[in-house]
């Protein structure tokens, strides 16, 4: 297939910037992908263009309605575009990894008490979650914007587990990503050791005293929260019907301030809980660094069921249905 | 009908998705729906047009200006699309609800009295409604844009209802949709328990001392407050004359902006009351998870006459007017 | 008169709704009003054109350019659509003040002295204005959106005066405005003092010790800032020449911005004085919840006599410019 | 060449501006440069058209896709249009420093101990960061603008060096603003003893106790937030296919929030530490301005070696690629 076919069919941006710039023997890359976040479904490729069969053999998350067989399909193991995809995510993970779990550091003691004036606005506990949620907010917009176009921004195994369990990406791609994703929070975390100076840290979002909190409390918590992320994040990032109401450029701002809202309110209500994870790698990376606890599971058990439970929504409520069938809603 | 038909009349957002994606086969559903949050009365359907009549059977509040006879019309129940847009309200309204609960849970006492110094501004009760409101603010914007589409994203009794008395909510569908999100506010009140591991709290826009301020007070305060909700919601969400003004990207955000200021507003004033609920569905699944108290009723009764009222001024001053009607204003 | 012709002078955003909805037999009513706040004069019928005759005859101030002759026609008190919008005038105005009473309430006392340390910075009286500065702008944002097409959306007898000394407001739509406005404070006073189950309130914008601080200073502080108010607020929604600079979408939100920031500003620098009003509906209705005090007169004159001196402005150097008229300006 | 060949080919808003403002002699000059920070690689010429040749033998990064051997040709030292946006870059990187120090300074004495209840929060250690971050976003934000269409408005010796590494500036160039933005910091130094009156003062982002940190663990931090810095600055404001997603209005803010969120987030976790520079030119005028400390190498050397590892995954992972290349991602 030739290049141009690919770029009239993918995105209408790579075209564009073609004619202002009038430089006919290069052309931006933008790496079509179903289930870029931000981009809400708008970057793709047509299925039914037999110039792009070719590359949906080895890529069929690049086009919209993947079947299930070509999602296992095990070629992609194969595609250079995709292990470069997934090693830009490893760096991306480890650098936002690492910043925001040094935002969010403070020391492995159990914070002050509430007190009685202030209830749990008047300590740490409460000041931390704020300042993450809003630096999430900002650095999760700027790094949507930044590696969209590469790999499409998940920068967390949730995000790619829930889009592969809304047949949005591959096996192969799941697989890579997740691997990329969770090695770069182990890099962070011990970059994060060599930064502090010692092991001796929690990080927000990945804290429990378990004699305080029970683990059972936690993993509700961290279920309903997930949850509620990824409804957030397909519907302000991943949704054909918003393609038009959001737009690219307030798509990345919004899935980053659903990440700092929940970030942020899920941190300060209970004492002795540091909030939810909502990102497995990050709390990976943070044990790399510090220590590992007995209920990291955690992180990752309830993750990925609220990865499958909003898969189970989005199968039976999809945002796409085919021409032919019959409409009943 | 043939689903084309559909998108055509419906939404322009489905119609341009699909000549830039080139994807014949499927396409994006939005469904439509009069009373949706936030769209302004823009993704409707042509009631004139015959291809709609079959749609318009089950769910007439799909086109503008349904009559009395065709809101209580009950073949509604069986439409399937209902039914999955109810569901969606619910998993919805139980996300929303137990995220804004978490976030404005505090221990059942009664809170430290105010300073001679600051006044309400010191202590508690002042900082919960304020980081409840901001809070509501975002989160409302998300849920808006996410669920939007889908259900009209209402994730509230008080709006389901309003709407009804509006005329822009067909029976079946208040019914079901009410239904709904109480329970899924019961299972968030639920889940709110097994995340605290205690039923010994209070909750923003839930708590009363009544022997410090007496039930009819508070009663006061949850009609004018719901009713200006109300207003500010129906005016910035609902009304087809800002459908050019605002616009779909912004109508989401000046919704979760109306019913972020209010339930700050009303939240510290008044030492021994938390402030207006303006969803009883929330305050409902709050006393699932902790303990009902006698004067629950208040949230209900409150809204559904603020409701009411609502649905009066609607009435007499409504956004749509009959063509051949002469004008006299 | 037909209706369309109506919609096609009066408001652009009307004439859209109808090709996209397609409802050949509704339409959106857009009330044309040259005094609307937000809409920066661009929601007018055409003077010239013969079919508008008949309704110019009730509110001549549908239209630019009335005369002395036609503001003063008495026959506007028969026009049924002005008693409505006047209605909808007193319910917003009940709705607003309410809740601004009730977010600036404290107790009647004088608040305590500033400290050494912070100053004025340090006490609830900083806070206070603060709070009430912020919600003001949003809330006004708000209800100017809401209530923009069927009113105006004034809510505040000072802006409905200095539009009719500005030749903006015909005399019948003045009566009725200001009437309906200070009865709408009035029943928000009185449901104040339900909410509050007392009397001994005092509300930031309308107290004053003025055995600390002189009524005749505080008549000056007024006057001022309200002057100050008005310029502002026809600066940026009631200019003609920022109508395509600012569009409707943004005019409310800097109107708003407008009152928050000038009752913030006058709130906290002076011991004993709790800010302009700008708004003597607002305290009106204060007063009618708590105690009149010997100078509310002053919130009157003050304010009227900041509408006339911008009148005067507004009068030798206007906006508008007679196309015949040499240009020498 | 002429004159008008340059405008007509190098950037569309130069053509925009002249269609629009109709001044025949007069063309306002946008120079071309493919690192222009904050114009995603929109402003430049065609390396194919012929009338541009003589232009691109002195300045060849004034168009995409330059040679290894182009970048390192010393002509460009002959070029008087390089010499004066050399020129342009120390003024603005003297202005931008001495600002950016002034808001950031504090006496030169190790902070206050954190406290039990508040941790890092409660002191000028947090605070200072924190409007130090802010101004950063705003202050970034003007000069981008301001200076962008003169030298490309890069004000820091870190992101020429890294464009040099991601072959996007020529060598040079790069010799040419390194030297004078150097001296511009140095200038601001010594501005700033004058201002301050005295030399004993450390700077936000540049001061260090080595007895407290050690200069390797600062090491670390500066090395990763200067990495993440790049990325994100490359990301938002020098992507060629943000180009249209973004746009040149909103890629300024973008730049300025990405500089504004990690030198608020690296500089109050590590007692002992003042956060990473990023802009050695900055922390080298503190230096002049109060004195040189034995680890001021650690900032030039960390910030060059994060540029090398960008550029590497710049080089690996490219975004434009040429026309003919079989595409395998």
């Amino acid at each position: 297939m030739s290049r141009t076919d690919v770029e009239n069919s993918a995105s209408h941006d790579a075209n564009r910037s073609n004619s202002i710039v009038s430089v006919p023997s290069y052309q931006a890359t933008t790496r079509p992908f179903i289930g870029r976040l931000g981009g809400n479904q708008g970057f793709v490729l047509d299925r039914h263009n037999a110039a792009n069969a070719e590359i949906l053999k080895e890529q069929p998350d690049s086009a919209p309605c993947m079947t299930l067989k070509e999602q296992f399909d095990l070629r992609g193991f194969r595609s250079l575009g995709l292990w470069k995809a997934a090693l830009i995510e490893g760096v991306g993970a480890m650098m936002l990894i690492y910043v925001t779990i040094w935002i969010s550091l403070s020391p492995s003691a159990l914070p002050a008490l509430p007190t009685a004036q202030f209830g749990p606005f008047d300590n740490a506990t409460f000041i931390g979650p704020l300042v993450g949620g809003i630096t999430n907010w900002f650095l999760v917009t700027l790094f949507t914007f930044s590696l969209g176009s590469v790999s499409g921004a998940h920068l967390n195994p949730t995000i790619t587990i829930a889009t592969f369990f809304a047949r949005l990406c591959s096996l192969p791609r799941m697989v890579l990503y997740v691997s990329f994703q969770t090695a770069g929070g182990a890099i962070a975390g011990m970059l994060i050791r060599a930064s502090y100076g010692s092991r001796d840290f929690k990080t927000g979002g990945c804290w429990l005293f378990s004699d305080v909190v029970p683990v059972s409390n936690a993993f509700v918590i961290e279920f309903v929260f997930c949850l509620t992320l990824l409804f957030m994040a397909f519907g302000v990032g991943l949704d054909p019907r918003q393609k038009q109401v959001i737009g690219p450029a307030l798509g990345p701002f919004l899935v980053g301030m659903a990440l700092g809202v929940v970030s942020f309110g899920s941190g300060f209500t209970r004492y002795g809980h540091g909030g939810a994870s909502m990102n497995p790698a990050r709390c990976f990376g943070t044990f790399v660094g510090s220590r590992f606890p007995g209920w990291h599971w955690m992180h990752w058990t309830a993750d990925i069921i609220a990865c499958m439970v909003h898969g189970f929504f989005y199968f039976i409520v999809p945002p796409w249905q085919e021409n032919a069938q019959a409409a009943n809603f």
